[in-house]
């Protein structure tokens, strides 16, 4: 009898706007037994899934719900682990990887293929102008899973090495002092007429943007929660027509009238 | 008389799989008259823009696409701008600003609207496993448009944050010292067998996957050139079944037998 060799998909939904929802993801549901993920992120792709065995879990139990896509997995089933923007940006591949690691995976079966998607970063870049032009760095200002000194020592060498700095989970109910601490620590480094874009549900109904700077972020973060970007300008950034715009080369700056 | 009011798409095409295309992609090609790209995207999409003015230009002159742009959405017309990847990420979107600022772009005539898409480093993320889970930085190193110095100190920030990097352009014909010096620079802050993803050509035919260790980067160079994406694990990347894998929290390492 040979054991049956299942399959995972890590299906990253994009934006959640169903025109940024890739053919491949598209496909990749449509080949599963199952779907698993965020009850949101199911609700978001209901049409496409019918008919399909579902289980849908709220937020905070990432590592159920890999258990639960891996045992489907190890049973000969299709799988599609979905998660909002790009499954391997803060999303459900960790926790997948995480759990076939423990399993004493074999690399091969079941089988694991990531469908990349846009992240909630690009999407926000997109809407703020080209804030990520130039190296940049992603920093979660979550310390549920990191110690809020690795955080900090991370935000210190974004600021010293002027990278453009994208904030995800930047801040909660509970958790409100991890976004000024940022701020504070980035002000030691760049003016603080520095551009900050901020927004919240970016290509949802419901988008939210501002463009303000570190200085005034003191004020704006009370409108910052954990579905909000924070993208802060490097040394280079400027505003201009409502954009927040990196220059792709460091000359070009001092050419600017 | 009134102006006439043109349109600018900044489109990423993502990593050049039509499964990949977003229909918001699609869409901005169909509603463009202009198509202006560098020759070998052009090619790729050509089945969508039969029909259409096309101006498709070489490597290397990305002020000249962007003005070529501007100029026809002044002109009136909607002009789509291709990028592969993601527009806003080392793509045409920093040009296209960078010449509306020029002209004095008031914001809104041309309207510019971006269509993200799945960068190269995202893609060589989902061949590789789950590299970019934790905190991570893209950092080019061509210096054609940053001082060799500049990007010096970013690695040197990076190692000590202890970020996941990916280099983007890490080696060309006429810059092959520079990859060696990242590595050098990375080896300082985290050990020798840290893993390293080599990816060319994500989702293209001709793909090529190479896993290795900050050690052996230096012999595995020699197949690293401008289309290659380099992925350098943080302190808690691991491999497992031929995958790089970066678990999402700091503790899980430690659980790991």
């Amino acid at each position: 009898m040979t054991t049956p060799s299942g399959k995972i998909f890590l299906v990253g939904l994009g934006p959640g706007d169903p025109d940024y929802l890739a053919p491949a993801a598209s496909q990749a549901l449509a080949q599963s037994d199952v779907v698993i993920g965020f009850r949101a992120y199911i609700d978001q792709i209901q049409s496409l899934i019918t008919g399909k065995e579902v289980v849908s879990m709220e937020l905070g139990h990432e590592l159920e719900r890999a258990a639960a896509a891996v045992d489907s997995a190890y049973a000969g089933k299709t799988v599609a682990v979905v998660s909002s923007g790009d499954a391997g940006i803060y999303g459900m591949s960790g926790p997948v990887f995480r759990v076939l690691t423990d399993r004493g995976w074999n690399g091969e079966s079941p089988a694991v293929e990531t469908v990349p998607g846009v992240s909630a970063m690009q999407a926000a870049a997109a809407v703020l102008g080209s804030p990520l032009m130039q190296d940049f760095c992603a920093i979660s200002l979550s310390n549920l899973l990191t110690p809020w000194e690795k955080i900090r020592s991370r935000l210190e060498a974004a600021a010293q090495g002027d990278f453009v700095v994208a904030l995800y989970n930047p801040r909660s109910k509970r958790r409100q002092t991890q976004l000024l601490e940022a701020r504070e620590i980035l002000l030691k480094h760049r003016p603080a007429d520095t551009p900050v874009g901020i927004v919240g549900d970016a290509f949802r109904s419901g988008q939210r943007v501002m463009v303000t700077t570190l200085k005034e972020l003191e004020q704006a973060a009370a409108s910052v929660d954990m579905v909000t970007i924070v993208v802060i300008g490097n040394s280079t950034t400027y505003l201009h027509g409502g954009k927040v715009i990196t220059p792709r080369g460091y000359e070009e700056k001092a050419d600017r009238p």
